[in-house]
């Protein structure tokens, strides 16, 4: 109870003010220079009830991407199975995902909303802000500006991120035509894998933590782990398979997993889908977890479920017309797993039969 | 139990995309109008990982102003003191007073993020998605976008804004200097008053509820409550007021209070300041409740510090130098409450003499 007290005064003696200043400069300092080179300049830098962005220079040809992004400790994150850094990091790696995800938008600049509880750990809020400014950081990306707030329970984020694209270079989500491939870059389920892996940690740990942790190592499974924890975004390459012509037909990011990704294209679409599990790429790490807990790709119990509606990467899942393919993957490197088609619903074949059960991936509600 | 279940089932059917979409689609339909006007265009609507906005023509010659807001339940709003529909109003009124804070930018478009536990009733959501659109059209502001999400236990909304001002026009909190006069639109203390009322109310349920809500109707607190459940912005007169030279030389909006923002404006400047309380203008409403718990304007018991530290409200506090004052008050009605001085700190005076304690207004932590 004392040190709950304390902690609270120190976040009080804070003041949001402070809070979201010491936020904004350190953001500032960083990445002055990608805002100069942005073309877009800060008039009103921060505290102010609105941050004032000159964005002549930036805007003058290009369209602005907005997208917000919340997460719930507790539904979203569990500072239990990451550290409050990574929820920072991976907070911003969500939002820049889905500035890829819109075509490749370059981002510019970010405001940054966060309910916090009262009676939480200082520390623990300057590793969460310090995951936020290294990831933001890293890619150019300036913090203009926030609203810091006090929670009852759950630590509550929510970022707004603004980018600029050009207007060829945005692909819809619902632009696929009947025919098309479906593609992806990157293996698929390591990151819910990881989760799993630490799932199991935590409920062993009071049977025997450390030779669960040991077994972690001792299996290669740390990469999964790392896939939950600090999964990469893929920004350059929705640049490269924007730039120029051929480009994708539609694009999205797998946050909420591949399923859910060929179902929301294709209904946009007004189309069916089929998706072939043994195209999907999977890990070395994966197939390795995979094989513990079943008798192999063929064996019912594989966790192709996981693979499919797993989610928690930022994975993209684009179309593209057969013909465009091979010319994209001298940009890009990605596998083809699939195909739109007419008709309704998606298929995921296994072998050439039809997997049991609809598959829909993460759904909020 | 079953009523709940029942709850869920209906949020849980709707699906986040669905929600989302009812709420851009609705918004898009009532403002398209006010869109086209502003010279943005929507290239990708909704639903999709970010919107896309051609801003040619809006920002050729103007600056983009962004502010973002937090609101969370039982800290910032209580759904027992007001309805649903008037805390998604609300929300949106804080966000839009930021604008006008920042100098009267004209807001263009907004995303909204809701965190909400799954047991909520859906009729109480669409009644707060209810406000939030009608008090953005109202406005001619474009919802385009918004991630909704479930939340363990309180209702979560952030709301970011865009606008556009002119680079002229941009108001900082700390341009005061020292010998201009505090200035003040509208009146304070009814909202602060308003929440006392509703909150007496609520005390008094079991007592005696119907008496408790004829005394309100009798004494015309109705006007009081009014100012806390839909409170208005300056929007008009912040343009009004930034529109030409002579401009105020800082403006903040008094969400948090007067003596809040006097405090961060003097800060800001590296200033101190006075404020007159009895320049600071009380309605009749505010004047019958402070009357019913004091002896008058100088019995200490009067709500001196309501009207200060209050709140809840969205008038502007602005300083512009005195022989500016004339010339600004024929575009705007204000009061003058104070003056920026050399020195630290905030003063409040009544009748000449210094109050005691130090008010800040409201403070997140």
């Amino acid at each position: 109870m004392k040190k709950n007290r304390l902690r609270a005064r120190g976040l009080s003696g804070l003041g949001e003010f402070g809070l979201i200043n010491s936020i904004v400069k350190a953001s500032r300092r960083a990445s002055s220079g990608a805002l100069a080179l942005s073309g877009a300049s800060v008039i009103v830098p921060n505290g102010d009830d609105a941050a004032v962005l000159d964005v002549r220079a930036a805007f003058g040809s290009d369209c602005l991407a907005i997208s917000t992004d919340m997460l719930v400790e507790g539904v979203h994150f569990d500072c239990g199975l990451m550290s409050f850094y990574d929820v920072g990091v991976k907070s911003v790696t969500a939002n820049i995902s889905d500035m890829a995800a819109t075509g490749g938008a370059r981002p510019l600049f970010c405001v940054v909303g966060l309910a916090i509880p009262v009676d939480i750990n200082v520390e623990n809020v300057d590793n969460l802000l310090a995951g936020l400014r290294a990831a933001a950081t890293k890619d150019g990306i300036t913090l203009i500006g926030g609203d810091t707030v006090r929670s009852n329970k759950s630590i509550v984020i929510s970022i707004t991120i603004v980018g600029r694209i050009d207007k060829k270079s945005v692909v819809e989500r619902g632009g696929a035509k009947a025919g098309d491939l479906i593609c992806a870059t990157g293996a698929f389920g390591d990151a819910a894998a990881g989760l799993r892996v630490l799932q199991g940690q935590r409920k062993s740990k009071r049977l025997c933590r450390a030779r669960y942790s040991d077994a972690i190592r001792a299996h290669g499974y740390g990469q999964l782990v790392h896939a939950y924890r600090r999964p990469r975004h893929r920004l350059n390459e929705a640049i490269l398979l924007t730039a120029r012509w051929p480009r994708p037909t539609a694009m999205m990011d797998s946050s909420d997993g591949l399923a859910a990704c060929v179902r929301a294209m294709s209904s946009a679409a007004d189309l069916g889908a089929i998706v072939n599990l043994r195209d999907v790429p999977l890990s070395r790490a994966f197939r390795r977890w995979a094989l513990s807990v079943s008798g192999g790709p063929l064996d019912p119990k594989f966790p192709w479920r996981t693979v499919a509606e797993g989610g928690e990467e930022y994975e993209l899942v684009f179309t593209a017309g057969p013909s465009d393919v091979p010319a994209l993957k001298k940009r890009v490197n990605f596998s083809v797993v699939g195909e739109m088609r007419c008709g309704k619903g998606v298929d995921f074949m296994l072998n050439g039969k039809k997997m049991a059960g609809e598959w829909r991936g993460y759904e909020n509600f």
